[in-house]
């Protein structure tokens, strides 16, 4: 039960956030990573519709979540992260030295290669979704993300995870591709559906959803201030 | 001068791509990182416009330049290949725990935080440059990417580097700025627009751009098969 009020290593997180985003916001990765390796964590909350504080900048420079303080290092970027955690607990990062690369690979390859395609149609689809052009944009956007998805599914083929074992790789592809949660694209995918599936069953994955979800409270409707 | 046929090294890189990417393709954050460190390395080209080989799929997953091997490991995406030098030689990443700290969350911001809202715009001004929506869905696109570069202006100040000293954050946010070349935003921003004109006055950038497009012959027409 890593969630512990007394504990050093301290994440922010948001609350009051609209219902889209519940089980979505990315606190959840390095929630993740905490339980997969029984590390004690607080949570420091944010409201999601509101402007963070000024000094919370100096924290995370975007203003958004995560960022992580362990008592020895202050970092922001959920990507950057799960690197730290990866580098203290091989049970994050395999040591041997093509496996450590392969997961920082895909790890980086999550980040920058699939989720930019995805969130363009979660912008398209939710932030965008009133605006004239969004409907016109859409399926470029949505052939993007699957030749991107098609060379992933190719890549894991009948593995259980990117690198041959699960490590950050996992806990960041599988985060990604959940965006897509409100359309059916992953199921077009069925070996990708499956590693998702199977990410999603991990207890440490089942807790973090579970914890952050406590700390989200009610969904608010998009447009009123909490 | 690190470019040597008979380097252990080796990258792979592109030929015979559009004027627009001339400059701007990724292995010249590799190429650049090399060069600061005086490490030898040879160039594999791949020519641009056309379908990369089947056997370049176990290198780099998604077809993209730059791909990596040093003879210890292999590697893609240009964030995790910067990672990893930076592991093997601290002129690349400081070993100072919060400067480490800072460098890597830097970089992964300049990749998730900062580039997919760059590479919007370039989606939308060169890629898409025909469709009907292309020029009404651009305002938003170039709002998004000012609020994005705006933090990283601020958390820049009058600094010389985001970590306080030069790092692979250095490397991978100066080529992701360098993508909004062809529009005057990053002159919106003067230390940004001085940061960037620090990083491209190093030794090292120079002579990389110098040394990829030798690799990058002349510039072809979008639409001309080489």
């Amino acid at each position: 039960m890593p969630l512990d009020p007394d504990a050093t290593t301290v994440i922010s997180a948001l609350c009051k956030v609209p219902s889209f985003a519940h089980g979505h916001v990315r606190d959840l990765r390095v929630r993740w990573a905490l339980e997969e390796i029984g590390r004690p964590y607080r949570a420091q909350l944010y409201e999601g519709m509101a402007p963070r504080p000024d000094a919370y900048r100096q924290w995370q420079p975007f203003g958004q979540v995560p960022a992580f303080d362990d008592g020895q290092v202050r970092l922001f970027e959920s990507g950057a992260i799960l690197l730290h955690l990866g580098e203290q607990d091989e049970r994050l990062l395999p040591r041997e030295p093509q496996q450590k690369a392969d997961s920082v690979a895909w790890l980086i390859g999550a980040l920058n290669s699939v989720e930019p395609s995805i969130m363009q149609i979660v912008t398209l689809d939710i932030f965008q979704a009133g605006k004239p052009w969004a409907k016109e944009a859409r399926p470029s956007a949505v052939e993007f993300a699957r030749s991107r998805l098609t060379r992933v599914a190719e890549a894991l083929g009948d593995g259980d995870w990117l690198a041959g074992r699960f490590s950050i790789a996992d806990i960041m592809m599988v985060t990604v591709i959940r965006n897509l949660d409100h359309t059916d694209i992953i199921a077009g995918f069925p070996n990708l559906a499956a590693y998702k599936a199977r990410g999603e069953a991990r207890p440490a994955f089942v807790q973090a959803v579970a914890d952050q979800a406590k700390g989200l409270g009610d969904p608010i409707q998009l447009g009123e201030r909490a």
